[in-house]
Parts: C-alpha cells; sequence; structure tokens
C-alpha cells in the first residue's frame, strides 16, 4: 500500500486508510506485506510505486487523485506503467453532468479527474468526482483509489475487492484472547509453555491500557479450515491462562462486565475519585448501558467522600482517602446510595505529585456486592493519563472477577475446542 | 520513519505515531520524507531500515523492542548496522530494579529488553521497560523508539528531539487558535477575511471534537524570526474570531476552563447524565484540577436525577429527562449538593436509539453560578461516541464562558501583537 499526501507526513491527519484497507485485505486472503506514506511529488509517489511493485503482486494507492494542483497520482501511475495520460470522454461527460446536476459552475481544473494512463480501467465512483484506476503493470496489479474514506470504500468493494478476493482463493483467520490482571510478558511465557505454534501460524501479542491481547492468525483456503487450524491453539491458550481471560475477538473489558451483569440482572454504581468520572464513561460507551449502570459519584475533593458516598469520617481521619478502607467505604457507599446490585470503588495518587504520602500510581479499587466485599490494591506505572487509564481496568476487572460466569464467552469457548 | 508490527499491516491499530512524530519533525525543521509500515520480520525490518537510510539522514523506527518472541527490531537494526546484540549490565539492573520496585517475579524475557546493537547507546526510558536506541550506522543515524505511544513520546522528548533539532538549524514555528462554538468554514469566512497569507506561511484548519483549530506555520533560522511573522497574523485571525477563541496553541477546553475558575477562585461541580462520566473525566484530566473541580453526580438511572440531584419528580413528568428544564435542575443540583461556585449539568440522547420521542444527538447543557443560570440546546451530529463527545465540548465552552476573562491567554494575545 502507498499512501499519499503531505498532510499524513505532516501529522495533520493520521492515515486510517492504511489499518481500513488492511483489515479488508487480510479478511479476504491478501495481507499487506508492506505499507508507505509519501508526500505530494510525482517522483517520490513513482519510486515508492516501483519499490512496492517488487514486494507485491498488488499494490493499492491512496490519496492525490483530487482536482488541485497537488493531485499527482494518476501522473506517477502512468510513469510507472510507463505510458500517457489520456482524457476520457466518458469520465469528462459525468463530471460536468454531476456540477449541472448541483448547478454549480464546474472549475476547470476538475477535468483532470478524467485524464487516465493510456491502458487503464476507471473505477466507478458512486459518492465523489475522482474515479479510481485499475492499471495492469507487466504481470502485476496497480489499484488508484481517492483519499477520502467513504470514496476509499465506496469504490474499494464496488471495484477491487471481488477481483483481489479471487487471486487469492484464501482467508486470513483471526483469533484474540483479551487478558487482565497479568503483563505481556507474563502472559507471554504461560501460552508458550501450553502451545506449540506450528508453521503458517502467527502468534502476537499486543498489550495496552492494562490489558494483553494474545492474537493468533493463520491462512487456510476457507475459513471453517483456518478455524479447525487455531481452535485447538486458542482453546489451549484460554485454558492456561483461565481466569485472567475476560474476552476474545472483539469484546471489550466494559463490554463483558455489562453482559455479565445483564446476564445476572444486575447493576452497578461507581464511586470514583482519581479517575474523575473515566470508570463511568467506560461503563457507559456501549449502547444499552443504562440497563446495567444505574449511575455514580465523582468524589474528588475529600470532604464529599464523606459527605456524597458516606465514608466514615474516622476512615478518613485514621487511614487516609488513599487507603484500602476508604475504598471498601467507596463501593459500600456507591452501592447503597445509587441502588445498585453492586457497588464499586476507585482511589489513589494519579500523580503528578505524591498525596497524603502514597506514592503516585498507588490505587485501591474495591467490590461490594451479594457476595460481600473485595479490594484490590497496586502500584500503576506510568504518567497521569495511564494510571488513570490502568485504574479504571484494575477496577472493571475486579468487578468481573466477581460476577457470575460468562456464559456467552463459555459457549463460544467449548464450540471452539470441541471443533 | 519505518513502523514496525504485524498489527498495523493488519489493521488492528491505526499507526498514529507516524502522525504523531511527523508532526513533532517539522517542527522542529526534520520533515519526514518517507514513512512505512513493515510486520514483525527481521528481513523485513532490515530492507525498510536500509531503503529509509537511501532516503533520510536520520530513520526513527516505531515497536517491535518489547520483551517477547515477535519483538525483532533491535535484531533488525543490529543487522543493518553490521553488529551483534550485547547484554548492557546497567540496563539489566534498572529491569531486575523495575520488577522489585513493583513487588512483580520478572520473566527472563524481560531480560530481551537489556540486549542493545554493539555501540549503539541506551536511551533512558521513563515510563516502560523497553529503552530507546541510538545508532550511528556509517554518516547517519537510527533511533529505535518503543511502540507504545506515551513510551515514545517521553523517549522522544528527552533524547532525541534536541539532536535532531540541533542538526536541522532551522526552526518551523506553529501557532494555533482554538475555537469552540462555530463550524469549520464559518471560522475559515472569518480568518480569510481578516489575514492576507503571506508567502511561506502556511494556513490551515483542523476541526474535531466541536474545537475548530486555526494553524498558522512558518520556517525561520530562528524562532524570534518566525514569530516576528506569525505574531500580528494571529493577532488579526484572534481579534476577528473574538470570544470564539478559547485558547491557543497547547491549551485545551478544560485546561482553560480550570484556569479561569482557579483565577476566579472559583470551584465547579458537575451531574451528567448522557456523557456519564466524561465530563468529569476531561476536568480531571489534567495535574491540579482539585483545586477547581470538586465532583460529579452520574445520574444515568431517571430517578437518580431526582434522589441524586434533586430534580423536581415534577420537571421529569411535565418536561422528561431531557429537556431545558432538567438541564438547569442538574445544574442547580450540582453546585448546591457539591458544594462548588458553578454548576454544570448535561442530558440528552447519545443514541443509537430516540428517548422520550426526542431524536438522537438532541443536548441540553446548563451552568448554575453566581451570575444566575444560562442553558444551551443543540442538536449534535454523529455517532454515539461523537455526541458524547461534542456534548462535553458544548458543556464545558458554555461554562467558559461564563467565567471572567483569561488574563493568561490575554497577555500572550497582547505579547504577540505588539512584537
Amino acid at each position: 500500500m502507498v499512501a499519499v499526501g503531505d498532510e499524513l507526513l505532516l501529522g495533520d491527519i493520521v492515515n486510517g486508510n492504511a489499518a481500513w484497507l488492511g483489515a479488508q485485505l487480510a479478511a479476504v486472503g491478501a495481507p499487506v506485506v508492506h505499507s508507505c506514506m509519501v508526500g505530494d511529488d510525482v517522483d517520490r509517489i513513482a519510486a515508492a510505486l516501483r519499490r512496492a511493485l517488487e514486494d507485491a503482486d498488488v499494490v493499492v494507492v491512496t490519496g492525490g487523485l483530487g482536482p488541485t494542483s497537488d493531485d499527482v497520482t494518476r501522473e506517477a501511475v502512468a510513469a510507472v506503467a510507463g505510458v500517457g495520460l489520456v482524457r476520457d470522454p466518458l469520465l469528462e461527460d459525468a463530471l460536468r453532468a454531476t456540477f449541472e446536476a448541483y448547478a454549480v459552475a464546474m472549475p476547470a481544473a476538475v477535468l483532470r479527474q478524467a485524464d487516465v494512463p493510456v491502458g487503464a480501467t476507471a473505477l466507478d465512483n458512486p459518492v465523489g468526482t475522482a474515479p479510481g484506476l485499475r492499471v495492469e503493470v507487466g504481470e502485476r496489479l496497480v489499484f488508484a483509489l481517492p483519499g477520502p474514506p467513504h470514496e476509499l470504500a465506496a469504490i474499494f468493494h464496488g471495484s477491487v475487492l471481488a477481483e483481489l478476493a479471487a487471486r487469492s482463493g484464501a482467508v486470513v483467520l483471526t483469533r484474540t484472547l483479551h487478558c487482565a490482571g497479568r503483563g505481556e510478558s507474563a502472559v507471554a511465557e504461560l501460552v508458550e509453555q501450553a502451545i506449540k505454534v506450528p508453521g503458517g501460524v502467527a502468534l502476537a501479542y499486543l498489550a495496552g491500557g492494562g490489558v494483553v491481547r494474545v492474537r493468533l492468525t493463520t491462512v487456510a483456503p476457507t475459513h471453517a479450515e483456518a478455524d479447525d487450524v487455531l481452535a485447538p491453539l486458542v482453546a489451549a491458550a484460554a485454558d492456561v491462562l483461565g481466569e485472567a481471560v475476560f474476552g476474545r475477538d472483539l469484546d471489550t473489558l466494559a463490554g463483558v462486565v455489562l453482559r455479565r451483569l445483564r446476564a445476572a440482572g444486575a447493576t452497578v454504581g461507581v464511586a470514583e475519585s482519581l479517575t474523575g468520572g473515566l470508570l463511568g464513561a467506560a461503563l457507559t460507551a456501549l449502547p444499552g448501558s443504562s440497563t446495567a449502570f444505574r449511575g455514580g459519584l465523582l468524589v474528588y475533593a475529600t470532604d464529599l467522600k464523606a459527605t456524597l458516598a458516606g465514608v466514615p469520617a474516622s476512615v478518613l481521619a485514621e487511614h487516609g482517602a488513599v487507603s484500602a478502607q476508604t475504598a471498601v467505604a467507596l463501593a459500600t457507599g456507591a452501592r447503597e446510595r445509587l441502588g445498585a446490585t453492586y457497588g464499586l470503588g476507585v482511589t489513589g495518587v494519579a500523580g503528578p505529585d505524591s498525596q497524603e504520602g502514597r506514592p503516585v500510581g498507588t490505587v485501591h479499587v474495591a467490590v461490594c456486592g451479594p457476595g460481600g466485599v473485595s479490594h484490590r490494591e497496586a502500584r500503576l506505572p506510568g504518567t497521569r493519563d495511564r494510571v488513570r487509564l490502568l485504574a479504571v481496568t484494575l477496577a472493571l476487572d475486579l468487578l468481573r472477577r466477581q460476577l457470575p460466569g460468562d456464559t456467552q464467552a463459555r459457549s463460544s469457548t467449548s464450540t471452539s475446542s470441541t471443533r
């Protein structure tokens, strides 16, 4: 893949097209082996295309197909194909018709979008004025697509995807296990003791926000064959990781917690200090959260911990605002005052300064529910943002472990493992 | 730039590091000429590094420095430099110390992060375990930095930026005005009536999250010369945009609100419905927010709007949970029950389904303070995430406009304009 645009190199915009196309292409067995970004320069674009054509059977170039003078992808593709540009009368008529339809005077530059490399096929753009281009370069193939994501998606699905799927005749299947409560290297050690990864299967670990993702990927002629390869590996990894696995594939920790709450006909309320609302925000990010999330108490100021959440003044005086006792009192107060099945309390030191002699990153979380009270303490690393984010994960994971097992995840495990 | 990771090519994550680094490097006169992504494969990483070294004086490679078996950037950099890897005893000690500090058993694999190419300099990572690497390859330079954005940023600013700035000998100065309450095209129209952009100055508009950024950029031998060019343009744009401008450069809307509150010796408390904690999270994202932020009430369930925030049952019955009256009652309740100078209330329909006959995106925000009550209604576009985010901006901007003027921003304006 080659993405064209100064704005990508300058960081004005993120190259989301590369991620979107990467996922689309992997799904049809045409995984991306190399992806690059270049500026709006004919020679640099041409050089990038030539390099890409050395690496891959098919090159997808995005951007630089607009009407303005800095849109030079057409010229670069023609140069690489060793041909000139010719104006396509049908495209020209279509452009004129579009502007007439909107009763807008057409700037002359717009007609550049009707220029195509000799021998190229124009790909219909149902949502914009710049057509895509399909150009054969020897045995290899270049698709040039517009940069605006909705135009890219429309042309890719309309004119590109089917041909690439037919060429590859394979699917790439990915299975992911999401883990909390263990570090990346600890997860890796367990997984690699449990499974031998056969050739043709890629194993990767993605860590972020206190969650470690174990990802297994393989290529096969069919989805079923790929699944037969991955299912036993996923099942074995899930077994050895045990309770650390909170979900798989598209699951999120908050999503799993809400699913388990709904399955149990239970609700949750939160009392937050250092996270200042991040925990509530995570629990309300998904549609339908109102069925399981009651509400929350943001007790940032210490006096509010007493007046709003009912933390006894004696607890605050003896143990301090950052303590196991306060976390438990916050969880208990949240449960009572919000009328929830479970109360979840979080307090700690986000930094940059220590507090009450507790170092930055000290966090206490507690859950109060029908089964009683549980508490966890951690010393979280990193900056203020990171400590707050990790504290949310710590709290959600503690609640998750108190909730009845996740039947959806269970069943999907057994399905896989019995394949 | 070379970004390493199968997850980038498969589209599991977007390459935000490339955009962030691109902006950072342009700002010190070291613009990125080529940027690519490769998978977790030693040979492909090495090939990408060799190609990049043909194009550029300095190559920054991100990712693949972790402890797991798929982290092979170290090996690729060593291969390109034509040297082997050696274990650095100081790094090894630091890694052991880190795990001891957190009282966690250290998996053996972690020590791979103490391996460095012979002759390389390890770059201190203050927020993680994987150090960066500085490796000279002939006349050229390779910096290898970890993929997690907070680690990348910490090492880049700590050990990379200064050297690259010194090499380039030019400064690229950027001045940004942040606006809320007006759309991108309205802002652009005003700015382009007010200023003529001279050659050598780039004008760009970046819109997101309900904020429009007006960005002016120029290159000059010194910071002072660049500032002389931009200051009058920035001042003229700020004048024509008036109250819509809430801050400049590194300001954030929440940061400006907190600064104004502190300057006035005032505090704020929030009552949130559809945002579920995002508003509190925004107001507590910055250090020292506890001096101005009291706390909040997350009244997600309708009955909590009455019992927790004191919204009269009659208001909920007559006008509904999504109404101007409820927003005002939430603001008033937040102010009273949280003991704050200002109460900020937000209610609305995040979607995906409409509520009480109100369409998705309907949002009411209200402020209650010493000067009385003010309210704003909006119909916000987009998905659930976007509606929630825009609602936070709408609420913060309403509060910002009730607060005494921002002396810091004022003075920086006059400084610039009198240069």
